[in-house]
């Protein structure tokens, strides 16, 4: 049977996310990112459209590779100023019913203790609808801004996530027992005490000694998301992710063969290899025909800013891209860190023979993953393609005018895909995990935090 | 002129906070606090009777002093479980137009940059409406919980909390100019960079170089709170705090004291001795005749346990309480640290001859501070004589059945000090610090936070 396709609003905290100037478009609302109404509304937008859930990114830092320099990420408000991603998710909650949050969290900035105690409250006021994207970070901006003067290594961050992870896990998971809470008002016994245990870790990285201050949540550990792409991060997505957040790439082959890795590797760590979901970014234009779809996103590329994509793709790969000219082609490129620039280019211009401002600006809308453009059937079409042929379970939906992009997709392609039986009609009920993955709201019994339990 | 007097709803995320075991009333609701719509009703509630504020206090560990165990705090319930404080606000933002929102922030369990956004954050999404709870933190247990083996000792938390200070300052006041965000369309350019500076700091305790994440909030610089009753405590509430919260006692002459020292040290640091507003913790229980209220105050008593207001009481003191009798007189106590139980007592037995049972007893409604009772004239009469004899500014009103104890207040207290002048009939414009202050949104000039702006 077809999937039923799984739809994320992709977005962050800040005027501008993927499609780093779109703020500028005149139809764009982002610029409002900092009062609540903004968020409410999208919420109710979203919730309106069936969305399974709303991703917001995060980082904590500048993007000051590009030209060694933070000007350009300032300039242009690339993916800077950033507000909090937690704090809009509680008003979201109160104005919806079932759309899930996913949030992603950067580690170790936060002591396991409180960040363990802010998920499990964001748990407990979403009624069941909180997930965490677990990062380590990747911006030396941002460690420098936490008081850690150089960035951990890209594995010794992976050893340090395993252990916070076996620190939240014991929290969440293993810290109250399901009964522990007694609330009977005639004996004033609200819990039991021999059924809460202190958790004690003395490890590289960080030491503990504390009982949960949350009494179990819904869910008691949030959905859990990761966007991995090294060896390190598949080999920890494989065992702690239960949705992955994947590139993309102009083409449905390499997607495909990242997505079987993954399923191989759950498979491993024996695990349900189609228990865990797949969301590649997606970016989608769509109008009533295929000509008005192409002239819609002919106007958006004229708000594109060749450097502020730069920038943005500069702080992805570790590379100046500003080294070489905006007129050089890509083929040419030579200097260093090269590779990590085709890294960043080579999958989208698909062997196509561009310039670097070409690549930009193709990049400026969508980033790194696709964009389809056209009517809602060819829309559609291409959405069952990316799905069929690389075993994807859903979209992160990026969006380029706010709330066009949202406001399109749901009034022209959810009925599409409805009618195509590939969309769900209604909500189903339970917790942000039930929903996914049709049981829950706890973590399956194959899942490692599920050990966790007594 | 008799002062306006000013009002904050004193909670916290847990089922009982000063009131230990008034989750047990029959009609008490706060066993929901986990549920979004408890706050969003209490939030309404507050509105409705023109609350200042609503005050939310916190702790992250467990008062696991009394009986050298946790189990009475975890038995009783006594601040444990406890949520984030901070989650419950956007949503209860989201309901109201006018309420303020005080927060407590335990130093320094989070990095200052991180913590300086969420800030921001909420400042923004509130429309100018957060306040600060500034707390080095007093339970040995939350050290533990967030990998510090030893908490560090009381002035060094001072000294790490004046750091601390320096550093937030930066990030709110300093960072960013008030013309930094350009937001020009047209031309691409969302931040002027050479208004938005670096703030770089390498202390004892603290190492940072960053941009503030966000951009400049209504107010800029929370309003700030803060507590402390030690020398130390009151050196930097002189010069940091704007309203400070204040024990309270059972007379007004210790309360007048305190007050009268806080304003002196404000003045002596070149702030005006006036512009701080002074807090002190209340509770109160009306009913149309005093013959009700009394009898309504009896049958809150019959709920309180005595074990619980003893943990509270030994966790505040770090003093083990059970090591004495409940029998015991207090005047007889002798032992380790009968100094800081009589430190507790004291102020409240106000000189009776007291067994220790009986002082846990009084303590369980009111904690710390007084409780006044009566019918709405003798109780505005009450809290006039408090404002008139201590020179404080307004009260935080602790709950004991929720919302009964709102509910109460408003229906038969406010209405009567609306009749005499002493309350407003309605709120003043603009952000929490102007409707507190009668100026702002920014800290005033002669505020130390404000020295950091360019």
């Amino acid at each position: 049977m077809a999937k039923e396709i799984r739809l994320n609003a992709f977005t962050m905290n800040c005027a501008a996310h993927i499609n780093s100037t779109m703020w500028r478009h005149p139809r764009d609302t982002s610029l409002r990112y900092t009062s609540l109404t903004y968020w409410t509304d999208l919420a109710q937008t979203l919730e309106r459209g069936l969305f399974d859930g709303v991703f917001l990114a995060d980082v904590l830092g500048v993007y000051d590779v590009f030209r060694d320099s933070p000007s350009p990420a300032i300039t242009h408000g690339v993916q800077f100023p950033v507000n909090d991603p937690m704090m809009v998710i509680p008003a979201m909650a109160h104005v919806t019913e079932h759309l899930g949050f996913g949030v992603t969290a950067l580690l170790p900035y936060e002591s396991p203790l409180t960040f363990a105690r802010r998920m499990s409250t964001l748990d407990h006021l979403t009624d069941g609808r909180a997930g965490w994207n677990i990062v380590t970070g990747y911006l030396q901006s941002a460690a420098k801004g936490t008081g850690i003067a150089e960035q951990a290594p890209h594995d010794t961050r992976y050893e340090m996530a395993e252990e916070y992870m076996d620190i939240v896990y014991s929290l969440w998971e293993g810290s109250w027992e399901d009964d522990a809470m007694v609330a009977d008002r005639a004996s004033g016994v609200l819990t039991e005490p021999a059924r809460v245990h202190k958790i004690e870790h003395d490890g590289r990285f960080f030491a503990l000694e504390a009982y949960h201050l949350s009494e179990p949540s819904p869910q008691r550990t949030p959905v859990l998301y990761q966007a991995g792409g090294s060896a390190a991060g598949r080999a920890f997505a494989a065992k702690h992710a239960e949705c992955v957040f994947l590139g993309g790439g102009s083409s449905t082959t390499g997607l495909a063969r990242s997505i079987a890795d993954l399923r191989r590797r759950a498979a491993a760590a024996g695990r349900d290899p189609a228990g865990l979901l797949m969301f590649p970014l997606m970016t989608v234009v769509v109008a009533p025909t295929d000509e008005e779809a192409e002239a819609k996103l002919e106007e958006y590329r004229r708000w594109v800013d060749p450097s502020a994509a730069l920038t943005l793709v500069s702080g992805w790969a570790g590379v100046d891209l500003a080294q070489w000219d905006l007129d050089d082609r890509i083929e040419d490129l030579r200097g260093d860190g090269v590779q990590g620039a085709l890294a960043q280019f080579a999958p989208r211009t698909d062997g196509r023979s561009w310039t670097v401002r070409q690549a930009a600006e193709y990049l400026g809308i969508g980033g790194s993953g696709p964009v389809v453009v056209g009517s809602p059937g060819r829309v559609a079409d291409e959405l069952e393609r990316w799905i069929d042929e690389t075993d994807a379970d859903g979209f992160n939906l990026t969006r380029i005018v706010t709330p066009e992009t949202y406001d399109d997709f749901i009034d022209l392609v959810v009925p599409e895909l409805q009618r195509r039986g590939r969309y769900k009609a209604a909500y189903a009920p339970g917790s942000y995990r039930q929903k996914l993955f049709g049981n829950g709201p706890w973590l399956p019994d194959s899942h490692v935090g599920r050990s966790y339990r007594r």
